[in-house]
């Protein structure tokens, strides 16, 4: 009996060991005793019957995610600030089993037109912002109303940036010895620009493919593959979670590494991610990052992590000592009082996430004019500017002083002032050039002068902001910075000077 | 004896907390318990008695190799997927030990020129491919074939890139006011494009080095140090495995690493790495490297890793669920349909690693002519195209849908005609150029025009390229993107338009 | 009893079993066992009362770190080599507890011009080093000789520097067709040159903020807050300790890992970090890191790490079986013995970290003239350069022959003569255009020729140089490399030929 009794500690020991060796070792996937997972429904085990063969990968993905450990209605059962899901009940045919293939590929079918026939069910290609509003309604609220979900259009719909992007992408051909622009592609289009903002995926018709499974018939798609933040969808819904939540493993932890908003915010035109990494904040990331626990909800400051990555400041819920210091946002912009890129001069955030309807006052959809007066009825008041900047000094003030914080916000207005106004010198030289006929200025975007001037106010201004914003000295400096907006200048007085014969 | 019983279980659980800390802990290296391991040879017990003291991190690396924990016998033991050695069998000498400083470093000794009486044994300096082949054969025989192994001779015996090499290297001096071009130095190039190419190691006599162990006669060797792709060794062969696998750890999992292939292939000329940092792809991993098994064998996908890195798709043994992906390659071009970068024009990957004997129409030893017509029979069909694209496609739709992986490789198509278009208009203006005798074109790549021109190929159809094929889309855009072939071509007229008297 | 036995072995399970999750698990800070640390003082339980609420990222930050887990006496019992503390004994005040907010903060009240009173106890805004000084003296004595500790003054004592400072950020406007300077603002100064190099901070009165706990009156700081390495302190100290060990986790291993250096050591004008990551070095650690010990001290190579970063070569404690490779310092030059970045050409190192005290024979402030004749009497002499470049090559040596290290450092001289030569070619086609009036010359850094030239030594010669130092190639290649110090060379000679009406 002692003999047994020490068998079982044995068998306790070396469950132990083996404990340690699957979930611990670092360089091996987390194992999960498979006894606590719940169910799968039917819908879904008959996918994966199929496509553990068929994608191995996707289904390897899957079971890495929360979907795949838990039911929807046990999602429910956490504290509120624990929860992930926002609903308030779910449908009952989403409970009783796990979030699997079935569950959200044929979810809402009769809206989607890229749902078709898949060997007896009806499934569609593309999961969409409104297919995961079902469990996550306050996300996709929030997200609707971001620039993120209408970033698509903000670009293709706004002719100024349309007019850029066409620009920039068209095909240049020599006739007669003369540089004559053709047309952009969509599918340079579709590389570039609308990766990120998003394209608009069009079911054309059908099609067959062959597959390890014989022919099959599937939607024919246009516009896609794409994870674009702005994406136009085939239930006519914007937007991809997946643009930030990858493919099937839905991480919270992928989303908050600030690898994943690097995809798009990186330099020269929106340099985020480098200033970022090139911060105090991303030094210390960097160095301390494997300690931290990236997926827990809420994110517990000074417990979970010490240094602030993206989503700390911009959308994270953030808690310290068990109180809120931030709430959960899907709308990006909404903690932010000042947007400092893209466009030619810093303004106040837009009110609405749908940017191409701002007019200003010289009839353009831009948020300011060229010579620097703000669409203020487009963009938010001071007073609200004033709520979200206190708003985001209470983030600062879990590790800095309130004069720390201050001081810091102080700086970035006042950088802001001052790149505007190499901005604004910039663009006093490209009108100066219209007007001596250096450049016809008939498309602002095309000759070498207007490219200088481009790059003044999207790479060289954006960055020092930037710089400025999240203390990347580098970036204001000779890294697209001061130096750059400063011999740009140079080099467009060469440009003017030369062409007029000076 | 229970006291005795429950001693052991102590012991036990103390075996196991030690363990755990040992072997689990993040930031100790993980020791394995000596006894385990097999025995040294005699000589390499005579290497290490000194030099544990005379090069202590040499033999520490080489403590935590394969090489230091198996016998070349024990690794055959292995099932065939699993093994790291392709030698149906080993030779005499290397059995019943670990490989050792002295199995490596005193193989083919006769074979090598930078041999010499090392403290009474016969050593070389330069381990090389032929070296390895004693147990990898399989591995140097598909490098042997690569553009890799013969990177040296593709740059130096190839006239155009040896003289593009030439002209960015040389010494410019000033003469009565007029620039006065010099000759490239041996070290300059040595430090730049040879370090990856690879340079000719020479013994051009012996010397007498000063030691902590007094004064020692070594072989005089020129082109040394280094580690590139293609170096030339004293033994004849050509290659480097310590490119890769650098060092006395050997290890797969650097080598598996994509900061390992980003040493050599990183922007503005390369940028695959870049690129992939950027992609989803190296999203996913930067966030969720640190849990997975970086040097297993075969690597398993879905389990070792759930997201591809550089070797997923371009060399490693993958297996999915039992099955075979891919296998193995040391040929690293082999995979693949198409070659995007480094050439004037994108083409179809060349049938032998030695691209330096290519001659096209215009007698050029380049794949496509200046005009853009392929040097077809140096190229691999459109039905060895079509049969690897297809591989290809076999990896992706681990992951993805068929549709997904056939669209991906449709807009990559797309995109290697819209750039080769974009860099044959920056040929007819240099083609103008040199009509109009803005610049001279006997050296094609000293005028700023030219070099102008080497950008539009060289960094920029290059990155747009490589950002379709991994979809990074700021290196299609503004990262060295479409915005540079733009503008450069734009900065080209402009410079013509000058000197032409416009 | 045999059940309790067994119930005690259960226990110990747990307890390994929790031992393994708290400590073991990736992915969760490291907890100690409360009962472990020392005791608090009085004063700083006080603060901590209220700044575990109010700060509670700070009070987290400072739980992390060795300050909060052993009293200064404790720190002085460890053997010679582990000590991180370098006084002899410590004051009577600072022993019986931990290091905590009050015996910093308050530390030498007497001598800081921000100390104020805060609820009563008079405590300061900025720890300095003279403040660490009292248990770090050996550190902050050789910090003080540092150029980093007078890295403040070197720029903006230097006329030079300081000129070049100011034109590079001020203020462009257009008056009549024509750019006119203004002056570069103290806030354009201090996000981006003294970001790096430190600001003045100066106490100018008092102020009232409000805070959570009620209007509290501090001190108004100007160039606050900052934490360049070469901060003017309102104690008169030079220098931040938090730059490296920033904030209050003072965390050797933040100070050891390559991104901290990163943040000031940027490409273009100082790649030093960039070098390192695309080298075969940097290439190892961004593989192993992770299983490494970075807070060891000694620092033990082959066993705490397998491959050099940063503080390995440039200052850390570097042990290797038990013998001193490198002794630990603070003064980050003073391994050095050739200065390759931030001046027009490589010298010899400076004798003195107060580099603004050089003057060469052309009367400037900087160690070699425009000519390139080196203030010698300023410098290291060849013999001092010979001492510390064969203390360079023992720390080499304990991964790489004698060979190989004398021929690295071979190499590396031979790129200093030509990139100086480069760059000399660079300095006479700019005193050319000076010559022909192309440009004025009365301000060397306010026109474009003249930014080209700046470009060619700050940021490309400079590449050449580091990419040769660290084996990082296509710094010395195509990015920012030869091809950059090439094709700039042409387009300085495009630039004055055609002002020159030619």
């Amino acid at each position: 009996m002692i003999y047994s009794r020490c068998a079982i500690l044995h068998q306790a020991l070396l469950a132990t060991l083996v404990f340690c060796v699957c979930v611990l070792t670092p360089g091996t996937l987390r194992a999960q005793p498979p006894g606590d997972k719940p169910p799968l429904s039917a819908e879904t085990e008959a996918c994966i019957a199929c496509h553990e063969s068929a994608t191995p990968g996707i289904v390897a993905d899957w079971r890495t995610s929360r979907h795949s450990a838990h039911t929807p209605e046990s999602a429910l059962l956490l504290p509120a600030l624990e929860r992930r899901v926002s609903a308030a009940k779910m449908p009952g045919e989403l409970t009783g089993h796990t979030v699997g293939c079935y569950e959200c590929h044929a979810l809402r079918a009769d809206k989607h037109a890229d749902t078709f026939d898949h060997f007896g069910t009806m499934v569609h290609v593309v999961v969409t912002p409104a297919d995961c509003q079902t469990c996550h309604p306050a996300e996709a609220d929030q997200y609707s109303g971001s620039k993120k979900a209408h970033a698509h259009d903000n670009l293709v719909k706004n002719p100024v940036y349309s007019l850029l992007m066409e620009t920039t992408l068209r095909q240049m051909n020599i006739e007669k010895g003369v540089l004559v622009p053709g047309k952009a592609s969509e599918n340079a289009k579709h590389e570039t620009c609308l990766a990120c903002h998003g394209t608009t995926v069009v079911v054309t018709g059908t099609k067959t493919v062959e597959t390890d499974a014989g022919p099959i018939e599937i939607p024919d798609l246009v516009g896609w593959p794409n994870q674009g933040v702005g994406r136009i969808n085939p239930d006519g819904s914007v937007g991809s979670c997946t643009a930030c939540h990858p493919r099937h493993g839905f991480s919270i932890e992928v989303a908050r590494k600030p690898e994943t908003c690097g995809q798009c915010h990186l330099e020269p035109d929106v340099p985020g991610y480098n200033v970022y990494k090139e911060s105090k904040h991303g030094n210390i990331t960097d160095a301390k990052k494997e300690r931290w626990t990236w997926d827990a909800v809420p994110w517990k400051l000074g417990q979970d992590f010490t240094a602030p990555s993206c989503a700390t400041c911009h959308n994270a819920l953030i808690t310290a000592g068990g109180t809120v210091v931030a709430e959960r946002t899907h709308n990006f912009g909404s903690r932010l009082y000042v947007r400092l890129f893209g466009l030619i001069y810093s303004h106040p955030q837009p009110i609405s996430g749908k940017t191409h309807e701002i007019l200003n006052a010289d009839k353009m959809p831009l948020p300011v004019t060229f010579g620097g007066k703000p669409a203020a009825s487009f963009l938010i008041s001071p007073e609200e500017q004033a709520t979200r900047k206190a708003g985001l000094k209470v983030i600062c003030r879990n590790c800095h002083s309130t004069d720390w914080a201050d001081k810091h916000f102080e700086k970035l207005d006042r950088t802001n002032i001052e790149t505007d106004a190499m901005t604004a010198t910039a663009t006093k030289l490209l009108a100066g050039a219209w007007e001596k006929r250096i450049a016809d200025g008939k498309n602002p975007f095309d000759e070498e002068i207007e490219q200088l001037w481009i790059k003044q106010w999207l790479f060289y201004a954006n960055s020092v902001r930037s710089g400025s914003a999240m203390a990347g000295p580098d970036y204001a400096a000779f890294k697209h910075g001061w130096w750059d907006l400063t011999h740009n200048l140079q080099h467009m007085k060469e440009l003017t000077g030369k062409r007029a014969g000076k």
